[in-house]
């Protein structure tokens, strides 16, 4: 029995209407096998979550940055993705609060981040519900703007195929390239492998369900490994 | 000389902070033929307008309608596209108070319909900074989400191809065809007319740049004579 009292003393938040809360972390899956929960899955939550935390996200970033909206815009992306703020969702302990049916309880990759992402949203809707504006304002300060200043540090608001080609143009003058290793399974069910070359110099391999999904991973895995 | 106090007047809005209604109505291309104006264009406050506008809508569709986030998510885009703000921008008489450069004042096509659009959005930014989220949510709830009933009632929020679809469906059994009737131009400066047909008869005609816009437009074309 998941107990939400425990996160709502880690956070300190302490929610009115307990069931906004529970509310917040019912996956669609969950109700198949709990009919009796008499709570609606998270969906319309995260409909409204994203809009709270976009308007947040926007005027902090408005007030304090001069920068052209372009700009702004490609921050933006980087705080509220689905990889920062499944990150932000794990930091906080959301994995052991979802509830989920037992076949998505054992999937913990893509589909887990996408889950996480959108019940980080839901919980803020939730909590906008809950406490207004304000306290909304508040959470997404502490935990999703103080990633702000290592983002703008690390540029990670770049694609990473666009990121690591400013590095070997600045470092080695060339350009990387990508080229397909393997590529497996059904069409519907493709998967590739892509390595990513400098100068005939192999700098990482990633995977994905297509090609582009492929470089970025190892464009992404390129980064990591800091060539320069 | 535009003076902003008529538009204030007819709305009855009247802000503390003049510049900040002003810079709202300056597009970019202004700047250019008028070095002196001492204000930058509109586009960071479009950019925070936009955030402040989809959480009023959301929030609206959120509490007084039960539907799934997907039906919702489709009525907030027919509510804030640019097609929408721009007509709501129209019926607030925004074109006499648009600040331009000599050419963009002559284009009063599908790029007046985009800086309007903008123009709003940048409107509902200055709104917000200078009266904060109560007024602007009063603003957006009596001029934009007023459309919300016609827009359910016509069913508009649904693209206008996959409407002329449902209709042909329910009234003649039919799915409509599209055809090519004209392509002129370059490459980089095609134009398309295309027909939509039922059961061989022509329904309307509509251009555009590439296949796609024609097709819409013809459907548009078509959706407007209403056939059935």
């Amino acid at each position: 029995m998941v107990d939400f009292s425990k996160l709502q003393d880690s956070l300190n938040i302490h929610f009115k209407n307990a069931d906004l809360l529970k509310q917040a972390f019912i996956h669609r899956s969950y109700l198949n096998e709990n009919l009796d929960v008499g709570l609606p899955h998270n969906e319309r939550m995260e409909f409204l979550g994203d809009a709270v935390l976009e308007l947040v996200v926007t005027e902090h970033l408005y007030q304090n940055y001069p920068n052209s909206e372009g700009d702004l815009t490609n921050w933006r992306a980087a705080l509220v993705n689905s990889k920062n703020l499944s990150q932000v969702a794990e930091r906080l302990h959301f994995n052991d609060f979802l509830l989920l049916s037992k076949g998505e309880s054992r999937d913990t990759g893509k589909a887990r981040q996408y889950i996480l992402a959108n019940t980080m949203e839901a919980f803020i809707g939730a909590l906008y519900l809950d406490k207004g504006y304000g306290e909304a304002q508040s959470f997404i300060t502490t935990h999703i703007l103080e990633d702000l200043p290592k983002i703008l540090e690390d540029r990670s608001y770049i694609d990473p195929k666009s990121r690591l080609q400013e590095l070997a143009q600045e470092h080695v003058g060339s350009t990387p390239s990508y080229q397909v290793l393997e590529e497996s399974g059904p069409d519907h069910n493709k998967r590739f492998v892509v390595g990513v070359f400098v100068d005939k110099d192999q700098l990482a391999k990633g995977e994905g369900t297509s090609k582009q999904e492929a470089e970025e991973s190892a464009a992404s895995a390129a980064l990591e490994t800091k060539p320069w």
